[in-house]
């Protein structure tokens, strides 16, 4: 029987302990999940005689270490700044280690380790990153194995609602962290390349530079510019190509009134408001707007909003913004804060809400002196608010991929991801048989 | 004979120096001046028998200590980070200090062991910290001395450029660390009080939101808000006033153009570029701009610039920022770094160059149910590129501070700043004649 230690039971863990229960007594697979609420653990195992919940401090290595040598496989969903103190007792013990995240560059350096360990640290196998690599991968490799020229990559990625839930103005809701989303951008600029050119895009032009496209019958969605894009041309392979950007994926009007809040300064999280537990949403608004002894708070907003966007004032207004029944009662909180805690029961996931993960690649390559296009999309709804797109997305492949390293059939060691056949091929084949399935198109440019 | 120890003797310590030495024999002082920089000391002390230029590191407490405990007065005009640590020597060996920069928190701590040492260090005594100071209490002292009720208060500041010497189209050249001019704003939202309404104003709004005024015969200027206003209603004892607002000058089009760097994203110094040393001030300007396969880097600019700002292109394009013909060579940089690096030399001081340093205060009290105004003026111009209205401003407080406390007119012990009559008012008397003089008009309103 081989043990499989799961650190960390959140959210997106749900998706991944429902696929391993159920292989668990054919694979002959026994399960250890460890969390901090061990009730929640409990109700995802349901009695199944192949798992216990366990109860310790996944964070403290010495409690860890013991639980990792007996086990043959770890997988860590613990917050990502952990996964590099997990990596050493994993090196340590030579047990192998999947995590959803990104490769830090403390979990990088740790590669040579990890190999003369013969151990495979398997990082970045979620949805995104994860199912985003893969699914551009197989692309690529294809590209290349006609002989052709890849000359632009674009991609982008969004986790939304199902349109039968998708039932508020912003077309959005919390489907992961609120915090990241409320500071999403924030930072350096975000980088990309443009026909050899390097690009740069400022946190206060990010949500005006858009990319907007058609995915039937779905309709329409903006993409704006994440983080540095060019990391990407050498985890995939295709350094030099001219073109290369990565995008995440909002419905129209959502970026559009997102900037508002960016322009007004809302978003800011570097300093907490004077008496911020006093200020109600309305005053939390009416503070970044001017001064005007007989302009209500509403009027002044408009003229914020312009003749441009006059037409989003009531998607600001169903979210409260105007709302002066109640003070948030936060002290030292910052803007970022207090627009989060006004955000996050408007855009709760309630039971019942479906989500939808949105996937979008476009390819550009020449062959023989034509210029083609590929694109490869990828919409996937959530089962409910348990089993969302988004723990499905993330779960699966992470699931998958454990299948395959204790079945032996990862032959890279080291620090990686999945960005070589043997790993994206088959998961990709095992995801279509949960509907998660890449359409792609080809055509002419 | 008083020895009078100076730590640092850069830019803004050339009038110090010019004073304290003019006076050193008749009042019996003798100057130790310490810089790194020893032959710059032994020029502007000239031969002069009372002063001698000394070489020993003022940022090692070991090598200072004893020079501090030999003196009667510390000035420091060392970089502001340095002064904490001067500060605790000085209270061990009981030796006042006086420095023209903010009183940091770390500072402010030290106010009990000051007093216990029986020393004052007085801070703030430059221009902006420090004679800002001195003229707003001036006025407000008065104002509460006929029983007038204080409803608003507004102060700018700007270190600019005298008529005669403003010949370029951004009406502005260095006369402060370049770096600070960069970067100024950025950081927490501007925050200010209107009509008792808490307002933030965020970076990317700062230099949008400008207050207009005329100084008559100088023209107009432009003021944008500096940083945390609030503050000051406690340092002048001037709690619970309705508005308060302070902000910096600069002349009409420089805000206006500085924005557009903003905007752009060119001022940012959070990240590195990538291969910045290959950047051309054109092609670094490029990087903020979209690909445009048939579209100049100067049509794209114009169309950033819109047709509201774009009468201001030929003051973009007189600072070189279209030139394709040098790179940077800086590896690494940010984008402030580059932008930096195009500036310094077209806004550099020219040999005759003169300054004009610009303070504006406004108050607004009620007094037997009439709502009266005052302002208070100064504009007082460099006499070279060497004895500059900065210098001037700054290095007359410092030197008028030292010899009243020299002469023990300083009665107010510990950590302080110039909010006192005893202090403000023979410095603010002496600075007259230098031609240092505000010009206060007062009106009904």
């Amino acid at each position: 029987m081989k043990t499989i230690l799961i650190l960390g039971a959140g959210l997106s863990a749900s998706s991944l302990i429902r696929y391993l229960l159920a292989r668990a007594e054919a694979e002959n697979w026994y399960l250890k999940i460890v969390d901090q609420n061990i009730d929640l653990v409990k109700k995802k195992i349901n009695g199944h005689p192949n798992a216990e919940a366990i109860s310790f401090n996944a964070l403290d290595s010495k409690e860890r270490k013991p639980a990792i040598a007996h086990a043959d496989l770890v997988i860590s969903m613990l917050p990502a700044i952990y996964h590099v103190d997990v990596a050493k007792d994993c090196i340590e013990v030579r047990t192998d280690l999947i995590t959803p995240s990104y490769i830090s560059p403390e979990m990088r350096v740790l590669n040579d380790e990890a190999k003369a360990a013969g151990i495979v640290i398997m990082n970045e196998i979620g949805v995104d990153p994860g199912i985003d690599h893969m699914s551009a991968m197989k692309v690529i490799d294809h590209i290349k194995a006609i002989g052709g020229k890849l000359t632009s990559f674009k991609s982008f990625c969004g986790g939304l609602m199902a349109p039968e839930s998708d039932n508020n103005l912003w077309h959005y809701k919390f489907t992961w962290n609120p915090r990241n989303v409320i500071l999403a951008g924030q930072g350096p600029a975000a980088c990309y390349m443009d026909n050899n050119e390097y690009k740069y895009i400022p946190y206060n032009q990010l949500f005006k530079k858009l990319d907007r496209f058609e995915i039937p019958p779905y309709g329409f969605f903006d993409g704006y510019a994440n983080r540095n894009s060019l990391i990407y041309a050498s985890t995939y392979g295709i350094e030099g190509i001219p073109t290369i950007y990565r995008g995440t994926l909002r419905r129209p009007n959502y970026c559009q009134g997102w900037d508002v809040f960016i322009q007004l300064g809302m978003t800011d999280d570097s300093y907490a408001m004077t008496r911020s537990e006093t200020l109600t949403p309305r005053s939390f608004l009416n503070a970044f707007l001017p001064y005007e002894k007989h302009t209500s708070v509403e009027d002044k907003f408009k003229k914020v909003l312009g003749k441009e966007k006059a037409d989003l004032f009531e998607q600001f207004e169903s979210m409260g913004i105007f709302d002066d029944s109640f003070t948030y009662g936060m002290e030292q909180a910052s803007p970022a804060k207090l627009l989060q805690q006004l955000l996050e029961p408007k855009w709760k996931l309630e039971p019942g809400d479906k989500d939808m993960l949105v996937m979008y690649h476009e390819f550009e390559y020449s062959l023989n002196a034509e210029h083609k296009k590929i694109t490869s999309s990828l919409v996937t709804l959530g089962e409910d608010e348990v089993f969302t797109a988004m723990s499905n997305t993330v779960g699966l492949p992470v699931a998958i991929a454990a299948k395959l390293m204790l079945a032996g059939r990862i032959t890279e060691r080291g620090v990686t991801l999945p960005v070589h056949k043997e790993v994206y091929e088959p998961i990709l084949a095992e995801l279509e048989t949960f509907g998660i399935t890449f359409d792609e198109k080809e055509m002419n440019l």
